[in-house]
């Protein structure tokens, strides 16, 4: 990375972004790493967790940054997970109109997720990632190393968007997630390597088509409409891969019912995801009418049917399918 | 105008962003033109002044907006003057990530500059505009009616940056301002709407070629090198249009000395802007060094020599000219 940015930003001084937590395993390293890049001028850190995500932690970094004379002429490095990238990208796109932005994700859901793509953002009172922007970095480091360290949990977090981009784009990497899985589980650096390299390359693939989600972009969604709201109503409090694991389970057999998604297919999604311990979170465990309530309300749908980004019988992606109460309840309460 | 928004956004809510000194003078005038408009919600106001552009606004105003239930289907509508513009441009271009947004410029200022060309942010304690985005509108609606009861400070502020355009960009223009002064002056509607089509144009042209002020949109920085440093050591409570003015005449001198521009239309520079009355500012009122110092913290020219966008023997632009202490010297203390 040092490499990199004397190439391309050799006159620019560079700051990092980072949560004190990632600061505290990470910082000695980078550090390390920095100690010949003349224009590094330190980490700015901010109390690790979703709820920083706000308008007072961007106010008080960018208030940091211009105390330390960040001008057009800075590069800002976001090192962390997807809270990270989201805030710290907010402030960068931002903070003098724009300045140049490098992720280094340092777990798997960053890594093949948050990094690409694009969206950046905070919370409000009101909803999650209200306020924000679509703004591109210049450079996504995914360095193998993090993942080594990562919690047995956060490590199947991000597997549960992985199992996505395989089941909705890549029938190859589904293959090699059921084929290598023990493996993969195991941390295999060139496993998990190709792993994240066709996830940020399928996601990339389809932001440059349709980076402010008019409608492509929304395949992204698969299993994210259930997903969200199981998310809302546990407040908050459950990690997003076994969020939309639920999601993609019951996404799926709405596929199977309204579209005739393969029976199989179904399947072996619900298979993949025990096999990858994505099954801590039964949908079935929540309220219909309140899962219901919440796709309502949701901003994608107002004023609408919900609609869903579903497969259909030739495994291709039906996207913004609306989808009636009747259609829902059955395949919720069905087998 | 509300032709326009039933056939392009007939499902979006529409919100009004204004002053309350706009809000207090076009308000009713407003409401009775959108009494068909059956999206429209309402004014949302805030203290006029440069100010009330700062970070608590754009909270306040964006709490606001939430709580009216503003989404991804909602219209921001900017009424006012440029610090209306910015922030409220600056809340579509990250309300959601980015709503649709329209200018409705009140004041001439507005009409030929601040609304077009995507510029849009707050300012912050440590300095103008350091928080922000580029975020192009939808639609510039620049009435006329605006101008007709703008006091004539406010009119010949305006009336700084059209004198820009001319002199940096068209000739033809040039010439209507020194043949038509009179009948300008007296707010001709039919002139007038010449005027203001003319500098929109030459903008947009600009922003399309360089959105991003790599380089060619510096271009419109003519007289601004100077004038921002005058705005600044006046704690910027002169007009922007007087500042400018007082840039330009410096930036002509400056032209002619070290680019041979000719001295033919420095005269004529001068003579146009005493025209326009806009020679209540003197550079020569300001300290020589102070002023120096200002162009050396610039963000623009960090760690270099300041640079201007200057004219050349041709009449055409050199952008970004390094220039030396003693050569601004030169000028400033010449005749």
């Amino acid at each position: 990375m040092t490499d990199y940015i004397q190439e391309f930003f050799p006159t620019h001084s560079c700051f990092v972004i980072a949560d004190d937590t990632v600061a505290g395993l990470y910082g000695n390293r980078l550090q390390q790493a920095f100690t010949d890049l003349q224009s590094f001028r330190g980490i700015l850190e901010f109390p690790a967790g979703e709820a920083s995500k706000n308008r007072q932690h961007k106010d008080a970094l960018e208030d940091q940054l211009l105390v330390e004379k960040a001008g057009r002429d800075s590069l800002i490095i976001a090192m962390g997970g997807g809270v990270t990238g989201d805030m710290a990208g907010y402030i960068a796109a931002t903070l003098h109109r724009g300045l140049p932005l490098i992720h280094l994700p340092t777990s798997l859901l960053a890594q093949v997720d948050s990094s690409v793509g694009g969206k950046v953002g905070i919370n409000h009172p009101s909803g999650k990632n209200l306020i924000g922007a679509f703004y591109q970095p210049q450079a996504v480091f995914a360095d193998m190393d993090f993942l080594k360290t990562l919690s047995d949990e956060e490590f199947f977090n991000g597997m549960g968007e992985v199992i996505k981009y395989a089941v909705i784009l890549d029938d190859e990497l589904w293959q090699i997630l059921e084929d290598e899985s023990a493996a993969i589980i195991d941390r295999d650096p060139v496993l998990l390597q190709e792993v994240v390299t066709r996830c940020a390359a399928l996601k990339i693939q389809v932001v440059e088509a349709d980076e402010k989600e008019s409608s492509y972009r929304s395949i992204l969604n698969y299993g994210h409409t259930v997903g969200h709201a199981i998310e809302q109503l546990g407040q908050y409090k459950l990690k997003h891969g076994f969020a939309i694991a639920a999601g993609m389970r019951i996404a799926a057999k709405l596929s199977e019912s309204v579209l005739g998604y393969p029976a199989s297919r179904v399947e072996r999604l619900n298979k993949l995801l025990d096999t990858y311990h994505l099954n801590q979170v039964d949908y079935r465990d929540y309220n219909f009418e309140a899962i219901w309530e919440c796709l309502k309300t949701d901003k994608k749908s107002r004023q609408q049917k919900p609609k869903f980004s579903l497969m259909n019988k030739d495994n291709q992606p039906e996207l913004l399918y609306p989808i009636e109460k009747a259609e829902l309840h059955d395949v919720f309460f069905g087998e």
